[in-house]
């Protein structure tokens, strides 16, 4: 059983049968009748209106986010580990014309507000310094950890004070809204969030994301994602095939009961992973001490993972998993005993 | 019956069905099986060592090329109606960084040796001029047009003679091919050709077409290429998907029985259409003079296309008509008489 | 005496006076008296409020022109023989982040509403085609040629109905104020010029030229100047000396003076020239015909020149001539009698 | 007397000679005799063969050598405290198109090799991750550092072993040179240096810098960089003004003289100094602890400065001090007593 990434996991089969379903000729690029649909479906999922595209990736729905956030002169503020900035072969370097992108360390991969406060107020109010423009933030983090709703808002509001745009990397935020049981608008646009990038692919699409502008400069900027989306080649011709995907995510709820999946199972082998977790288990990823041979003997039984450098691994759980069926691999970390760490 | 697009059409279902067969778990991006086969594949189709890489959109293809030949301070001889000129919403600039494009004029959005020379002898070698480094020409081109083994050639010799990287924009290659009747080696690399973007769109792919590398340079550039594919979030986390749409695509000679029959579509309606033809008709696509009135004659009947300006039209057929399948639209063609023009 | 180009000219008395009064300890960058003089000199030349930022090369001033009033998915209109499409190695395309020169033909290197507007009708409005967002015009132009204040409204006329911000490449902005004998302002903001690349280096300065913004924008787009200004490199630590040299230009009216001698070197010129002339002489530039035998024979004589293809050449006068001066060689060019051209 | 800047002084007489001297007509950009004797002149200076290009500002100069030694997609290695990094902004993200700054802390902001090969091995060696391909290190640094012919040459080696071009921003490269007391070759091609920002302006100059390749790839890399001076505006029209600078300063020693007497007169400085220093002083730049009221008490007697955040200050001397001249800043600061850091 494989712990790799949700990565490698098939596609779940309702997105499939969306897929075939959307199998008829219509007109090219985005001009669809599934594409149509976007805005107002992730409406009503968010309680808002709400400017919808479909890109291809997660890279490119982030890196096109910060294009509408970003002038080539600004900067962008980013956890030191985030996927944007340690993940993308520099993307919103390319997509941003060269925006620097501003780093700050933080627990579990969060970003706190007094930290960003602190990074804004040593910057120089002159043109020989990079003036930050934008803040991302990752939800989940790459450590698996989630934003509440009241993180998330006060960090909106250090945003909103200094007039940064507020991005939200959102591959796994169906995965963080599982986990807090909170309304998604809670965590997203009610907080200050400017432009989420919401993720399908890791919870069970094909090759579908959706790059999601809310608030009053959602029109403009969704207009100008619409140029950057066709400028760096991401406007498909046949685009039914992409909303049809998202659309099979989020109309019925497919994509909580996904993320619940993923992290019910996470949960079952942070169970059995105590005294090892050297995160809180909140989404579908786990980190854990384990040493060279602990990790031998459970591949040994055949569960395949990541290292995470040495004497620790990452454990990704997915879609097509739940707490019974990775049961195996809690039982053997159990029986691995309690770790050093 | 629509003749707007070839990208209006639905996905042919061999590729669907190789799809649903990808189906499965694997390593993500392009560690996994399906994308391992490709180099290989390609090499079998063309005779000679390939390096091919798979993305998304021909724009991608066609940019991710010009980047691998070109540097920001070079330009790129095109064709003034090349769609990487008029219809990329200036992608080349953005992949190359802002070479520029050196635009010539031809018939049939054909480019001739002697008009290449003449533009490249215009060029002062001093740096306040951009040098030429690429020749970028399309196979089938825009007006539905193709070129012969020995015009490639002779384009071939004088990028070769020139320094300039030779790319093909082959988003309709196997209509190309289908009306050559030759190797696909012969038009590209004993050609001279070092890069093609090879079309599955629209030829009834869903979402990915392939990028080829042939020659020394082959694998220099590809490693660049893999680079500007992530770098543009283009890697897709789950690229087997893609590949195996190629593949389908290739190992069974579907590009070419697809190609045939959108072809041979062509060939019927330019029957019908005789008198009427602004281009020899060797692809998948018509350009004919029609009266508004008699546009509106036939799309009265149920026939949808694109006008062309104004006293013409543009009809493009696909993989899944044939002769018989559009003789309804040739025989009102027929029926409206011959054109004015 | 040379006739290859009014840069290989000296810096002209007044101005190189003008930088040893400059050499004293001041604040670095632009924080300096002098620096700070350059809105109000402009704006008394000009009559109107100007934002002026010193830059040290017309490419630079041209460049950041362009990056402020066009996006990098946008197009910027400009004649196919322009300085800032075939000289410049690319500039504005590296400044822009790969804007497209969307180019047109015209007598004389000048443009004309018409074919402007027929440029503009034929951009699709949709995401695929490059938006034009901007409109450049030289004065004098490429080819010595000048727009009469009531051609450049005309231009101004169609930018302003289409949303294309105008600049002008003045690098020979004084030749072509000096021949009309109007106002600058009427050449430039009261016919609808947003931003003007005010030359100095050709007519006796030593490498500054100025950036004016005029209008509503004028504010914002020169803060966002001065970050592109930082940002390629263009803040000199000791803008003193740049400042220096601009209003040493402009405060006592030597820009025009100089324009008057370089104009009336190429008058003298012209009228020896009679019927070789390949274009109306209306700055410091004379296009004519003449052999290559003609040509030995003249630089046989002592004048040196620049050949324009076969059987034409380039003269340049300067600053430093007058009608006297160059009398000598307008005597040789009568010798030689009537061109064939 | 002020402490602000070596920018904010005067340019040194020999230069405003040169540069009077220069001013004769002859062929624009680099094509004078001034500029053909760039590279003889550094030659000599260096003991080693160099291509040398002028250029006017230190940004110009570190951004176009970065640009040659990284492409888009890689990554420069660099102290977080560094120029590139905090002052230019983001014009390397600029020139590189998008490349990205790894950046990490170190003492005196000076690099240690341990701490590049660490950063090194941290970089995985997959598509997602930025390779490093520059090392960038600033001699003097930003905080008046020198690193010794051994630290360069043992950071070298690391740039070497791992493929990366080594750059060093030697904006204050003569204060370093003049401390060290070594040959110049001794910190710069002997131990690896590819390409060297050659600082003139702070040390007397008006608005020219030297960019030096060294090295097998000297020809490519500054053919490379005269396209790069270019088509960023920073290939002036007459050039020549900008050589005569730089043949100033390093045919008969200028550079060496005037950069004795600003370190001289810091180490006057940093006598007086004692116990404040939280740096040791090794150029032209003193750090030292300094309270509010100790700072209003050395104004008031006519001292300008920067603070250096709370309680520190930054004092710069420069080419037109000496030890003498600086007298009285050093008696006041004795008088002040030992600082409490």
């Amino acid at each position: 059983m494989h712990f790799f990434s949700d990565n490698a996991t098939p596609v779940c089969p309702q997105v499939m049968a969306a897929i075939a379903a959307a199998d008829h000729a219509d007109h090219g690029y985005d001009g669809d009748a599934w594409s149509a649909r976007l805005d107002g479906a992730f409406a009503d999922l968010f309680g808002t209106p709400v400017r919808a595209l479909w890109v291809s990736t997660g890279t490119a729905a982030n890196s096109i986010a910060l294009a509408c956030l970003c002038p080539p002169y600004g900067g962008v503020i980013a956890h030191e580990e985030a996927h944007v900035v340690v993940d993308e072969c520099g993307a919103p370097g390319f997509f941003t014309h060269g925006a620097s992108l501003l780093t700050l360390p933080g627990d579990g991969a969060k970003l706190s507000p007094d930290a960003v406060r602190a990074r804004l107020k040593a910057i120089r109010p002159d043109v020989h310094q990079v003036p930050a423009r934008a803040l991302t933030i990752t939800q989940a983090t790459e450590y698996g950890r989630v934003y509440a709703p009241d993180e998330v808002a006060a960090l909106g509001e250090v945003a909103r004070k200094h007039g940064l745009g507020l991005h939200m990397d959102g591959a796994r935020f169906a995965n963080a809204v599982a986990h807090l049981g909170c309304h998604p608008g809670d965590v997203t646009w009610r907080a200050g969030v400017d432009v989420l990038s919401f993720g399908c692919v890791k919870n069970g699409g094909m090759n579908a994301e959706a790059l999601l502008f809310f608030g009053e400069q959602a029109d403009a900027r969704a207009a100008e994602a619409a140029r950057w989306r066709k400028r760096s080649g991401h406007l498909f011709s046949k685009g039914r095939y992409l909303a049809a995907q998202i659309l099979a995510m989020i109309e019925d709820g497919l994509w909580l009961a996904n993320a619940r999946a993923a992290n019910a199972a996470a949960q079952a082998l942070a169970e059995g992973a105590e005294g090892r977790l050297m995160q809180p288990v909140e989404a579908n990823e786990l980190f854990i001490s384990l040493t060279a041979e602990e990790a031998a003997a459970l591949r040994a039984q055949g569960f395949d993972f990541y290292d995470w450098g040495e004497g620790a691994a990452r454990l990704v759980t997915n879609w097509s998993q739940d707490a019974a069926s990775v049961a195996p691999l809690a039982s053997a970390l159990r029986a691995l005993g309690r770790g050093a760490g």
